[in-house]
């Protein structure tokens, strides 16, 4: 484990705890099976990285009472449905170096789980009385799956622009991470310029993460990553590296980029061929690039807080987003 | 099409075609693919008997207002949602005598349109400002969720008991017509004694409209029906008419419906053989009762309100659940 991941764990020790005993007790399913799946994929070793921008968010805004740790766990239970239901859409084989709960379970109740998990977010989102953190989960929820729809029409395509990339993402995933820090701010009563800033944290936060995890789907090994390395282009979805890579190539690197893309069943020296073209025509340096740029933005949208141990935390988040292995 | 059909048309025709213009207008996607889809199932020849429940309900207790129209499609989204992703668990062919929208776009884009459709019913609740339609509307999702897991885990069991049976399709059906009727009264500000009176014409409604569509599996044609007649039974799933008559049956007829039962394959004379059983150990004269008996109920539920031209057509919705042929 890096150092910085480290430091950050030994920070949110007991925040973590207390998101942990939340997700657990607010389940309430009243058969064993949703259980079951449920927390395959809820306790599995998320990062919890969307509970806890919640958690701190709400902190950083001055909010000293026991809620924060309810609001968190709508956005886990988002996530942890809209993973049921795009390890399905992305046929993927492994989730953080586990079977997909659709590969143990079949496809109809990983379906009806991710369906389950996504009211039950609703559900308790409902029970903040809160209408603001209502609104907000139900544009999510709505924006996520339209992302989802974007990334599926664009698979298999050769030719897709950047613009194209960063719309698909944005949807997918920076307006949760957006949404949460938004919310925060907005149930802490904080005036409109924390909201914004809170609000820009949490989206470029979640355009450096989403662009970081398309990296790791290049630069990392299977072991390492828990999912299979190389799955998006095994999927036909084409990402940043990629993207850049295409368009900056000669022709005859495309060709065989190109190639190695289009044969769904490309081998391990393919790949190594493919990886070593993203670096040569630097769409590996590009997508850092862009992702460093956004977490300084996230960073730099949280200079108008005043220091505190909370801020310091939300920086190192954001700086190990970037630099994370996983 | 039957008298009360045509009955019922005439009477809410200004209410269907409003109700038409609602679900069209605020579906309101990114991508023409998610409306494709979307309109794909909701606008294929449905009822409408869920927004119908809501304009009626609502102007039973004295709403005069506009955006009774806006409540019904909540509900009309949720069910369009629901069979997205019934249809993908249950792997129907035909839908009202079409193709359903998996076998056309794909298994994903009928997940990820599934779930577009329900986070836009719940945006939509919360756009009304009304917290006890948006936790109705999030726990009626819950419990259909549920509801259908439930339907899964029997599936291929052939010691269902009917209370197992009841308890299926009051998640996946009743708690939506209930959940409609009662949010009704409670937007209107209706007294205790009239929610709770639209509420139990809801659920035994549901409870009834869900008897009938099992029966028809049995005793209409795919023509009529619009889809595969049998269809249940293929998927192993257990409804009242077998239930009623595998307990009814002798050994020898038992024996003879479980092979038929167990056969996924099983020929036209094979289920012609265990509709002529069905009909012989009663499963379906008492399945029709069952029936007959909670429209019974729906409809004495509705006594305590004045006589009107809306009472009597939620009675005739009622007597058309009951005698329907599709």
């Amino acid at each position: 484990m890096s150092d910085l991941k480290q430091e950050i764990l030994a920070m949110v020790k007991d925040d973590l705890a207390a998101i942990e005993v939340a997700l657990e007790k607010n389940l309430n399913p009243y058969f064993d099976l949703v259980s079951k799946v449920a927390s395959h994929v809820l306790f599995s070793g998320g990062k919890r990285l969307r509970p806890l921008l919640i958690v701190l968010s709400m902190r950083l805004c001055g909010y000293k009472g026991n809620y924060d740790k309810t609001y968190s766990i709508i956005f886990e239970y988002l996530h942890a449905a809209t993973l049921l239901h795009d390890d399905l859409v992305d046929d993927a084989a492994l989730r953080r170096g586990k079977p997909v709960a659709h590969s143990i379970w079949g496809n109809s109740v990983a379906i009806l789980v991710g369906d389950f998990l996504l009211a039950r977010s609703l559900s308790i989102s409902a029970g903040t009385g809160n209408m603001k953190v209502i609104e907000a989960v139900a544009q999510i929820t709505e924006n996520m799956s339209q992302g989802e729809v974007h990334q599926l029409m664009l698979k298999g395509a050769l030719d897709i622009s950047e613009e194209e990339y960063m719309e698909v993402i944005k949807r997918k995933t920076a307006v949760l991470f957006q949404g949460a820090c938004r919310i925060s701010a907005i149930i802490t009563d904080a005036p409109k310029e924390k909201e914004k800033a809170l609000s820009d944290y949490g989206y470029n936060l979640g355009l450096a993460f989403q662009m970081v995890d398309d990296l790791l789907d290049y630069t990392s090994d299977t072991k390492v990553l828990g999912k299979e390395v190389g799955a998006d282009l095994k999927e036909g979805k084409l990402t940043l590296p990629v993207i850049y890579s295409l368009k900056a190539a000669d022709m005859k690197d495309r060709n065989r980029m190109e190639n190695i893309i289009k044969n769904e069943d490309f081998s391990v020296n393919d790949f190594e061929t493919l990886v070593e073209l993203l670096k040569k025509y630097k769409g590996i340096s590009y997508t850092q690039k862009m992702a460093a740029e956004h977490i300084s933005k996230a960073k730099e949208a949280l200079s108008i807080f005043e220091p505190s141990e909370t801020k310091e935390i939300l920086e190192k988040v954001a700086d190990y987003a970037l630099n994370r292995k996983t």
